[in-house]
């Protein structure tokens, strides 16, 4: 780690890279992984903490872009109301939300005794992709502890690849899964990071493009649906540049444009979700006064952060693939990772 | 049962009510509850079934408003994307909306083997309202069974007021709950229903309006909160009308103006949602053809549903506080019904 | 002109009103008005500036909310991504509005010169409601020196009722057009103001209701389409209290709450639009600076506000049919005005 | 014309192009020029016929996608609401929109005497990006009189390149305009067609990709702004796919890949607005019933439409680069075709 591996991808990069090219490279964003991996049990839980405090006693201001909603993800409407984050960001799959939740809903209890006693409820963020194709996904195999236990283990380094919530995950016919990748940008003399970090699970086989070049042949037999654009991306955006919500939501949707540039054409069946959340906007919970200060872009020079944010995820959705080894799951199903396909086809 | 006794408030009815003045007279609906009513837990889960058959394999076309997001239900943003209802509805407490996807979940799986081995995953539809002022909802009360039981015991006749998923919900300072209602539409010389059900969770202490009529006066000791305009309302509006997506769409939004006449501004902390659904227009899972026929509303005659809907919602409302008893819960709180609130002040 | 003469119709007042009762008690805003009434023609232009000074150099935080959008309004797009208002806010007649645009655009490029060549374009605000029950709408009656002519009169003081942009609008079977009120909120020890305007077109005969009474006697002999809910109101919100884009939004969504209390329940054909801003946050045009400061209210403190808002546009749009006299336009029709139906009826 | 000569780009077509390659081989599908050309002034009208009968009488069915919001187009409220388009959709520059609205609206009453008469009013579609880099936008060109001429012209042949409303504009630092291009589909055995026809003027230069290859190469001098993402495109789909509202809108926002495997990144500043219509469904301005019958299609079989949608605007976009020859206009600036940069450059 270190290394910005998949750069030697040669994918487009106008604007630099931070130094891990990691979502964390955001200062205080954390991520951790809890992996399940046995035969046909092929999921996992990823979190990412927006900063190392108390979220709901310290929330970060954020926004969100449905772009396909063919997905269950929870919280997604809050943040759309509010602008703001105010628990760990969860990613998993689509069946185990449930559990997910009241995992993450039992966390923000035993850290904030009040929540529903002296105060409202609590907007758990908990997202989704559809991993059945090598996960037996009908067992609901995550539990609540492994909530407790990825936030427990997140850091600032992590690993890639099919790991945490993207262990099962496919993508474009490879194996997908949990990828980040971040940009630097400079402003009024100082320099700002924006981060993404993906959950890969979508695209139909034969669609993928990297930099530019369609890899238009078929990865292997090609099993059962594909062939179909379907199965989602979760999308992190995270930045420390002083963003208002309304602003952050036009990021979001930015991610849309790094999906077109992989080979998505975001396919019916696809729950394409982007979150974006700026650590330098930071709403309370509780607050003695009614006006609060916050600070924005000027929108005019929005241009690089838009652009920083296409680059940051097109790579973050390629990095997934890079690291997503070659997986066997139930069924016995075989999925290709990318370097096993480029390697065979190249 | 049977008589629409709310119609002694003298709401305004511009559109005659149909047989049970509930949701259930639009032909196939079904509402079952789950209560569950034990000194600290007053909580429950209420389904309702928008036809008697699969709904996975034979969905009802939909659509949702999100009227103010501080809500945390699932499964709206595929609603709003496929514009298709295909898992019954549950409404229940906050923070058991993860118990009830994982109970609701299974029950899909159960019925339809097939999910997540050789089709996708399916959109489980879970609704909620914060009961914490008189429910120990950090006691995570609600069980999957209950989904399944709830399932089980839906019905044309269903009770209202502090049942099911409503019964530790307060509205307006008052005790809240589930309410219904219904009114009759004719076109091209055929009579159609439409009606609403409610969990009425919404609204501060001294804004109550009946038909109009303000009352102003506190309900006895305001306890916390209760002076906020918080706690959320889910709408669910059924009809027998044919109308597209586009227009269930229309319907559902014309509830904020419902809200508006009991009282409501839609405070800051309050989750108002609004889900509408047609029988008449059904989405099949499998096909073998392409294009599929539907049938819409003319939108020039549009009015007279705008306003049916307005009336069934108001009403449903009003029928929800009518039919919720006095109610003492957790901490010692003590929530006025209707009754006994009219009977002290008028 | 400074007696809040609506106040003896009794509506609800929770907060107080500001000492003129309409927009314009928000410092800075103005109100001008150019009508035309001569047999067939009865319409006009109304003007509101949200500031005294070079409104594209200096834009005013801003958000819409299309609650119904069967309406031609021109500018709001641009307004929900940007955030912003750049020019004066135009209301006129449905045809007009392509006359009115150009107007508008011209005067913002005399008076900035850049505009087109140095910088980009402008975002023109040009909302409508259709007049044509009273006003030969098909004539184009419309110039574009109106717009100049109602920007030089803009002014603290303004008349309501049948006049600018009402001229020839017809609201809930009645006489509508212009109308205004205003509240006050105090936060952090300071007083702040939130006033509305509208051009009212709404609603259908028999439909008005007036603080919770219900005037369901039909005006006089019903015109053609006098008893459908068509027609359509522009709702305006000013206020000082420094709110952001997403709060604003959140504002402009409360209107049809106070729609609902006075007898809409937004029928089909009605292009009902509100536009809420804020004097508070300032945007610039140019800036040396890419992060600029700018403040937000605590959102566990909207409800004041909500509520506020709710009270001012429903007191606002009863103004409007206060003030309208009974008018008869083309084709000989006659639309009563308030203050002539209730000397008739009550 | 005929000869899909764009084909030589070697795009990726995985779906048949239809026997034009344009927008027209939509059955009934016309489109009209009046091009201005003459030192300063480079600008113009292009109008899109969805059918040859009756719009106003005889709506299709339609949705649109507003992608970035930097933009000033009317019209698009009131599709968004009721689904419809009722009159031609032109096409114009900024600041002519106005006029352009004007008589279209003229047109339209000419041809429907009852409008603003025995019915409401019409909702007038008009639409535009700035071309104030060689046009004298401050001029006003446009005359209402254009319109009429543009309808009058309407053919199934037309120009593409630097004609109509696309004479001015410029796209990714090189000269844009007007742009088409057609796919076709089999479902259920019969074959149809969706074609896309563009306005083209976004993008900085410098970020030009064609068929996945990025040609970085600055284009010369590079003149004020022309390194910012911004301009606008507007973006005409057709089908005679029988798709329902949701359907069309899911498609129009398909457009957005499109736009970023052409080098954009959906700029601050550019409008970029996607309007999809379906001739299949028809909706009637009277109708004697009150249920009217349409089609829509499978949602599981959409992933064809979406990307055939894809593949359609994307060489739509190029399409109008390469027919676009090199420009001189105000202030003596010149903007590269892209034959004529490919011939230095390549």
């Amino acid at each position: 780690m270190g290394i910005p591996d998949t750069a030697r991808l040669e994918l487009h990069s106008k604007w630099p890279r931070g130094p891990k090219n990691l979502i964390t490279d955001v200062p205080g964003v954390k991520v951790g992984h809890v992996t399940l991996k046995d035969q046909d049990i092929n999921t996992g839980v990823t979190v990412i903490l927006p900063h190392p405090g108390n979220l709901f006693r310290d929330k970060v201001m954020a926004a969100a872009s449905v772009i396909n909603g063919f997905g269950k993800s929870i919280g997604i409407l809050q943040i759309q109301e509010l602008g703001t984050i105010e628990t760990p960001i969860v990613l998993t799959n689509t069946m185990s939300i449930g559990t997910a939740f009241t995992g993450l809903c039992r966390y923000m209890l035993e850290n904030n005794p009040e929540i529903g006693v002296s105060t409202g409820t609590v907007n758990c963020l908990v997202t989704e992709c559809n991993d059945g194709r090598l996960n037996d996904i009908r067992g609901f195999h995550i539990q609540e502890s492994h909530v407790f236990q990825a936030i427990a283990r997140a850091d600032e380094w992590f690993e890639e690849g099919s790991v945490g919530g993207g262990t099962g995950m496919c993508c474009l016919g490879l194996k997908g899964g949990i990828g980040s990748a971040s940009r630097q940008i400079t402003a009024d003399g100082q320099t700002y990071t924006l981060g993404a970090a993906v959950m890969s699970n979508f695209g139909a086989a034969g669609n993928l493009v990297i930099g530019g070049t369609h890899y238009n042949a078929a990865p292997g037999p090609v099993s059962r649906g594909a062939d179909k654009d379907r199965g989602s991306i979760i999308i992190v955006i995270a930045t420390d540049l002083p963003l208002s919500e309304r602003q952050l939501g036009r990021v979001a949707r930015r991610a849309t444009v790094s999906l077109g540039r992989t080979g998505s054409y975001c396919g019916n069946g696809s729950g394409d979700i982007a979150i974006a959340f700026t650590t330098a906007n930071r709403v309370p919970h509780y607050s003695e006064r009614s006006v609060l200060n916050c600070r924005m872009f000027f929108d005019e020079e929005l241009d690089r952060v838009f652009e920083a944010c296409v680059e940051a995820v097109e790579e973050a959705i390629i990095s997934s693939l890079y690291h997503a080894e070659t997986t066997t799951g139930i069924r016995g199903e075989t999925v290709l990772g990318l370097k096993d396909f480029l390697a065979g086809t190249v």
